[in-house]
């Protein structure tokens, strides 16, 4: 039996971790890998305090070094359910049965799918969810990002250093990453933003080859020759195995107490970019592992008694 | 005429002012000094994820530096007014005044007075309120800290380099601070823990030579020799030039919105230790400035339309 279970071990998850751990906590970290999207990001943070500028996997290892520093069992293991068991809760993952007085949940999000005619069948054949993994195959190639947020214009950015131009595809009529991102992005020379696209299919052969979209202005039906389609149009929590005990908004994002990022089953808090926080930044995922800590600390010294 | 103004150089300010220069608002940032809280801390700090262990100072360093590589302005001065102006904002600062769009207080908190006869007589010549200014003084002599917060224990852990002895006296019945601080403090075998203490004096000559608390438990009052005083029973919020502006909880802590910290006035944003967010941590600070930077941000793009 734990004090405390924490699950994902990203920026939320690792940050609770320490202060889980520091409080004497007897605390178990799930998680399959470190890093989350962090260890996925495309171009250098320039935003954690006190790291001017550093790669997302150079921050998520110090991260882990941390945390390993701490009085804490690390358990690389996905988790499949949790349900509430007497005062506490049971998780089951893999074959295995974990017992905890209080969870936090901090699995981050997966990328959210286009869900148009053609994208299913060509992952891995053109389509990625995962630039740094996928970018250098694209030598050379024309390639084209959906999305024209923050992670968008990152993806282009760091797609650049591989490829001769770069489409960016925004639904909207404007594109919204912040501004230093853009600027970045535009400073390379590779890019070129179409706005108002509304993707309509993935074509191709063996491979990708071409994308259909429609200009929501003109109404017209346009195709531009890609090799590589790049997905950045958000992400969607990865709370399937917690949706029994807590609410959602419409973004499927987790309702939490702002305050102490407890959902609505006591005792079980979700941290990070799962909740409803509405910036969703590696600082504000930090701040919230630590405010959900010290909130469980408070849950599980008042429940003991 | 700024777009943003940023009052404060803590955690929250710096990190507001890296977050809004990014997103290219013409931004200013006003202060006295670095740090706040963080510049006087007496230990090292070990729960900022990243660094596993780091003087406040050495931290407040890395932050002040991540703030100089912004294209921001930086304005060393004490803020004694805000006020409505039009649409935006106009401070006063010493004979200065400056216009913004937006406005984000992080000027954090101030040391709690004890408010005991002797206090004030004594301040400088026994009673302080930062140790690691005034510490290394009382070598060699017995001293109290007053207050068995976190705060508290780091202080006498702090001291315990300098001297022998070192009472902490607690109002209550035990001591709030987190585990692993309280465990380092004990450690060093100098400090004695006395709870259920209310101070009521602080005696002395020329200088300090005494206090005098009563056993809330047996009713009796009685007298420690003591060199010196450190008093550290929280603070309170660095708001008096914002408080026509906002609303306070009973702690006279700005009411804010948690997703955004927008206070009741719109465009007026209130982030770090002065508002009413639970968990004061340097992490949780950080989180706030990023929020606040963010919203001010959204608010500014839709109100300059």
């Amino acid at each position: 039996m734990y004090d405390l279970i924490i699950i994902g071990g990203g920026p939320a998850g690792i940050t609770a971790g320490i202060y889980a751990a520091r409080q004497g906590l007897k605390t178990a970290l799930i998680t399959k890998e470190f890093g989350g999207q962090l260890a996925k990001k495309a171009v250098d943070v320039e935003n954690y305090p006190g790291f001017e500028k550093i790669s997302g996997q150079d921050l998520i290892k110090k991260f882990e070094s941390h945390l390993r520093k701490q009085d804490i069992e690390i358990i690389k293991k996905e988790v499949g359910k949790i349900e509430k068991k007497g005062k506490g809760f049971l998780l089951t993952a893999g074959n295995d049965k974990y017992q905890a007085k209080a969870v936090i949940v901090s699995s981050g999000a997966d990328p959210r799918p286009l869900e148009v005619p053609g994208e299913k069948e060509f992952i891995g054949k053109g389509v990625s969810y995962c630039s740094i993994c996928d970018g250098p195959v694209f030598r050379e190639k024309t390639v084209a990002v959906i999305g024209g947020g923050n992670a968008g214009f990152e993806t282009a950015m760091f797609l650049s250093n591989y490829v001769p131009k770069i489409y960016i595809l925004e639904y909207g009529s404007e594109v919204e990453a912040h501004k230093a991102v853009q600027e970045s992005a535009e400073n390379t020379g590779k890019i070129e933003i179409i706005t108002n696209a509304s993707l309509k299919e993935i074509k191709g052969d063996k491979m990708v080859n071409s994308i259909v979209y429609e200009d929501l202005k003109t109404k017209k039906t346009k195709t531009l020759e890609v090799k590589g389609v790049f997905v950045e149009i958000g992400t969607q929590p990865a709370t399937a195995f917690v949706k029994e005990l807590v609410d959602f908004n419409e973004r499927d994002e987790i309702k939490v107490e702002p305050e102490t990022c407890e959902t609505r089953t006591p005792g079980l808090f979700a941290a990070g970019d799962l909740n409803i926080g509405k910036y969703k930044q590696i600082i504000t995922a930090c701040g919230e592992g630590a405010k959900a800590a010290l909130a469980a600390y408070e849950y599980i010294k008042k429940n003991a008694k």
